[in-house]
């Protein structure tokens, strides 16, 4: 007997290889089975279960994570999993725990800050998991602004030992996961003072907790700092904070592969060069894009399959309704983001090439590329993780009504992923960082100095200051060619735009400041044209199945023309396009749509999602939502009885009262 | 001694008196008074106590609701509160309640759909909360289509009785407010059905528990349907399932003002015109937007205060960082918020008149407004609910990291308001209610039939067809006719624009799904124009104090300005301005901000809120941030313990262990 499939007619309608597609969402084969086997490895797994999370109170949350956290440590080294696969294996766990902090932050800056004996000392035991880590740098009065934090870390000749010290209220330690309640150790982020001089911010290794008790050690206060967004979500996570009292380690274990301080308290500079940590930097931020890829897959794939479920009005006849998605309302809010996730993807999949790229020329001491790489991953971080938080909140508008219900999966998703937007560098300042970058870069046009990588259509300004579209027809912004020189000219325009703005101040910075708000604007088209035109070349690549290919390139359009449409002031007002021309995309745009459609629950179950890992009813594989919907309410702690607690003392007073209500 | 107050200084630099702001800002000193006296009366009552909400469980947090609500019933019967008071007290516990749908909907619906008889027999019982009401609609497989609700009422001659029965799964009602766990009675909507022919949906009166043991009555399923979205927030709600197994009820609890079934069986329509319930629905949509302002307030107030309090980077010689509410990429995002919050209040007043003038019109059986002003409160609904739930995730990501913990009053603050952007009208479906009506408006233009009220300006489409802004320098966006011919001559042209691409179609309908998508543009170029009208027309009414008017004409002016820089495409494209006129706008949109500045704090004192309503520490009335967010965090009960529960089982057995990981 077939297993029921409420999407068994949508999934019929799929004009391209289910496999296939699902081999280009995961990059490659190898990738695709790792991942599938570990989806359902964690999905088969009572211990995983998550549907009851919401429900819990803090404590009881924590402590099933503490729980899961130690299965999935178990399963990790009884099935001996590589390091991709541990990591996998995590993340389908989905639920934020202290092992994400110290495998993605405490052993990494190890790695990276520590010297060849540190690594050696530290590294065997954390792998181990003999001690436990966190990464200690947001403080409650500062967190954008590193160099200004507050803790310090007095170097005292006497003893060889650096004395850590919150100096003030607003030097607590603020945010780091992992802190609260669980590590044993954590690297701190201190202003290192030697001799009066203060060298300005370095990390240290500082062990808060007793192996023996976990009793936090002398001169240390630490703790956790409250509730968090939402239910369930990062409320898993012990995000704690810490106060040092004047707290001594010794010398060796201020992490000294960039500087270093003597036995006689002298402040020195190593040879490595600093811009090693920019390696860092843009593998972090490949991670966070391609995890924004995934975030608003979810979001999608349930918005998605719900919409094909969900009827309303046009019923003709007594005959069924329509499909909540055949609507172009509908279509036009969700297919952009079914795009945008394919997008995102793909250039989450570049990001990774160019950390491969950069790492190889840093070790060949080319720092050429440097510059460019920062503030390209900057803004692509940025800008993906912006976009993707307000579509999970958009694909949870377009569930209706029952988006809001806790197990439609998107009010978690959504607390969950937000703290993205500020953490690893908040968007905002990151996008400015981009902007200052672009500047610098028109600035440099008239020196013959080449802009380079992402920036290199800078190099043809000329020609883009001057280009108008050739479209004619809705169908010319089907052109790659056409697509791409829109944005380039757009990002160009405004770029330059900018720059002449900022070229009446006298004093740069003060112009910087002050037209901060417009330059976020160009750093976003430029941003923007990044993402086009890496899906675009994608498309130049080898991409199995004539079905597959076809898809991409529509998805590729969708993204591209959604944005003009969307940006149509920043096109228009540059002169790239005419308004004729914009609407002219927006046309193209609604066909597009329609070929979009009979595609779409296949498109999403290209994704690979598991039930267990989704945990959504509104997006559940089979469609059944209705029942799921019916069956899941009962489980409410609410409707354990049937007359509920407080009945007696606050509902039945009321109802029997003989009150004179004169006013009312 | 002085009270400590952080922000003392910033509350000195106001350049008007903040007294008669906050008058403005109640909409009369009266209601000012009242407003006042309540949120006191609330804030000072140890029973409302809601800081620790985020951390109770499902059923504490029912249990704390029921308490709750049963002690303002008996503060409002003590006092003999008149029902603006009581209906403030409740707005002012600040947690929603099954008292909300007992007051705001079961009393209303009687009141609006029962004949005089109906209404002498419930009201009283209802008033003295003898019996207690929900408002039973929605169901699992219906929300906007209200016509294609399953539930039937087949009227039984032979026992003068109607039979409510759910004959799907999909026909239970799902999410009425109070249903789940508390409400004795409910108006029902179901398919009138007599002598075998459906009569469409109507309202019956049907009580589903036992006055005596609360015990739900023969044939009657009825529960909670589970979490939503957050912690605290509408958790507090139970949100119900009903599910009707042949229940009967006598015919007379049919409500019968506008419809009646005989005793004979026969379907009556009375002479009462249907067009009245156009009257409470402009009521409804009232209150909805006057909410939006408040949530909007609050969101901004935090955020403003906190941006005050907050300093990062730009230190100079060791003196004290740069407030966040100085950089312009902070007032860029917060400025237009603030002015948003003051343009929904007084649009919001505005529709209390529009009220008065369609209950007063309908009174004298003039109906001829009543299609615009239900466009109109659907547009501004729809507008402005989504706006302000938009806005509260931007306050909250305005302020940084701290936003996301729960005390800062924002998660729960969204949480709880974004249903409204789906709850009396999804904001998508109102919106496309606006185009319909803006499209036939453009077709009777030719007629002689002169558009009314809001739509008043496109009997002006001839010349605001061909207008041209005469904007020449910054200041020039200053003057109101300016602004407003701006706004008029985008919206008709963009309905204009819409209709064109409509008459293509051979098929209306099928033009209209087509082009659907398109459609939303105009109907929101429209509600801004409302808005901005709105607002330029208070600026001519009597306004107490030079200093706060000059304050309202900046906040109207940022409000405008901030549409035409977001919306620079629509105004651009469709000729009303310039590119040039565009950038002189935003530059005289950075003037402004400037202006707003030094009235930021003052600006959001102004909404009065007390420090209980706020719910934040970040937006705390004294600024004393820091300290409060560190005391609070000792309150998580993750902090009851040093060492956490779950350490010996799941962290020191991962610590102790001796394993060879060989992979890792």
């Amino acid at each position: 007997m077939e297993a029921l499939d409420y999407h068994a007619e949508e999934r019929r309608k799929a004009e391209f290889n289910l496999d296939e597609m699902k081999i280009v969402w995961a990059g490659s084969r190898r990738t695709y089975e790792i991942s599938d086997r570990m989806a359902r490895l964690v999905a088969s797994d009572p211990v995983f279960r998550k549907d009851n999370r919401t429900m819990l109170t803090r404590k009881d949350l924590f402590k099933d994570t503490l729980r899961k956290a130690s299965h999935a440590w178990k399963r990790i080294t009884d099935l001996r999993l590589s390091e991709v696969e541990a990591n996998m294996l995590r993340s389908y766990v989905d639920q934020p725990a202290f092992t994400d902090l110290h495998w993605g932050m405490f052993i990494p800056a190890i790695k990276g800050q520590g010297t060849n004996e540190q690594q050696e000392k530290w590294l065997p035991m954390a792998y181990k998991m003999q001690i436990i880590g966190c990464y200690a740098q947001t403080e409650l009065g500062h967190g954008s602004n590193v160099q200004g934090l507050e803790t310090t870390a007095t170097f005292d000749p006497h003893t060889d030992e650096f004395e850590i010290h919150s100096p003030t209220l607003t030097s607590s330690k603020w945010w780091p996961g992992g802190l609260g309640k669980v590590s044993t150790h954590a690297v701190v982020y201190a202003r290192l003072i030697t001799g009066g001089q203060d060298h300005g911010v370095h990390g240290f290794i500082v062990q808060l907790r007793s192996l023996d008790d976990h009793l936090p050690l002398p001169g240390i206060t630490v703790g956790d700092i409250g509730m968090k967004f939402g239910s369930g979500a990062y409320n898993s996570m012990d995000n704690g904070l810490l106060r040092f009292d004047h707290v001594r380690i010794p010398r060796n274990q201020m992490l000294m592969r960039v500087s270093q301080v003597t036995r006689e308290g002298k402040f020195v500079q190593s040879d490595v060069p600093r811009q090693l940590v920019y390696g860092t930097m843009v593998y972090v931020r490949q991670t966070i894009v391609s995890d924004a890829s995934c975030a608003l897959a979810r979001a999608v794939c349930i918005a998605t399959r719900y919409s094909a479920v969900r009827r309303q009005f046009g019923s003709q006849n007594g005959g069924p309704e329509t499909q909540v998605i055949d609507y172009k309302t509908q279509q036009s809010r969700l297919f952009p983001l079914l795009a945008s996730a394919y997008a995102f993807r793909f250039v989450g999949e570049w990001l990774k090439w160019l950390y491969t790229d950069v790492t190889q020329r840093l070790q060949a001491n080319d720092f050429s590329t440097l510059p460019e790489a920062h503030a390209c991953t900057a803004g692509l971080k940025s800008m993906t993780t912006s976009v993707t938080a307000d579509a999970i909140e958009e694909c949870r508008k377009l569930c209706g009504g029952h988006g809001y219900l806790s197990n439609s999966g998107l009010p978690e998703l959504f607390a969950v992923y937000i703290p993205t937007c500020t953490y690893e560098g908040d968007n905002v300042v990151l996008l400015l960082q981009v902007a200052r970058f672009l500047m610098k870069t028109v600035s440099q046009l008239g020196s013959g100095k080449k802009p380079v990588g992402t920036t290199a259509y800078m190099g043809r300004a000329e020609h883009l200051m001057q280009c108008r579209s050739e479209v004619e027809m809705a169908h010319d912004w089907l052109k790659p060619s056409v697509i791409l020189e829109a944005f380039e000219a757009r990002a160009v325009r405004m770029s330059i735009a900018c720059a002449k703005s900022l070229a009446k101040f006298s004093n740069p910075e003060d112009g910087f400041a002050e037209l901060s708000a417009d330059l976020l604007e160009p750093a976003i088209a430029h941003c923007q044209l990044i993402v086009v035109s890496k899906f675009l070349e994608k498309l130049q690549q080898e991409i199995p199945g004539k079905g597959v290919k076809r898809q991409l390139e529509i998805l590729c359009n969708v993204y591209a023309l959604h944005l003009i449409h969307k940006h149509l002031g920043d096109f228009v007002a540059t002169s790239c396009i005419t308004p004729k021309q914009g609407a002219l995309a927006n046309e193209q745009l609604r066909l597009l749509y329609a070929q979009v459609r009979p595609n779409a629950v296949a498109l999403v179950d290209a994704f690979n999602f598991t039930d267990h890992y989704l945990g959504s009813i509104l997006g559940c594989y089979d469609g059944n939502v209705y029942q799921k919907l019916y069956q899941e309410a009962w489980k409410d702690p609410l409707n354990d009885t049937v007359v509920p607690d407080g009945y007696l003392e606050y509902i039945r007073p009321i109802l029997k009262q003989h009150i004179r209500t004169a006013r009312l």
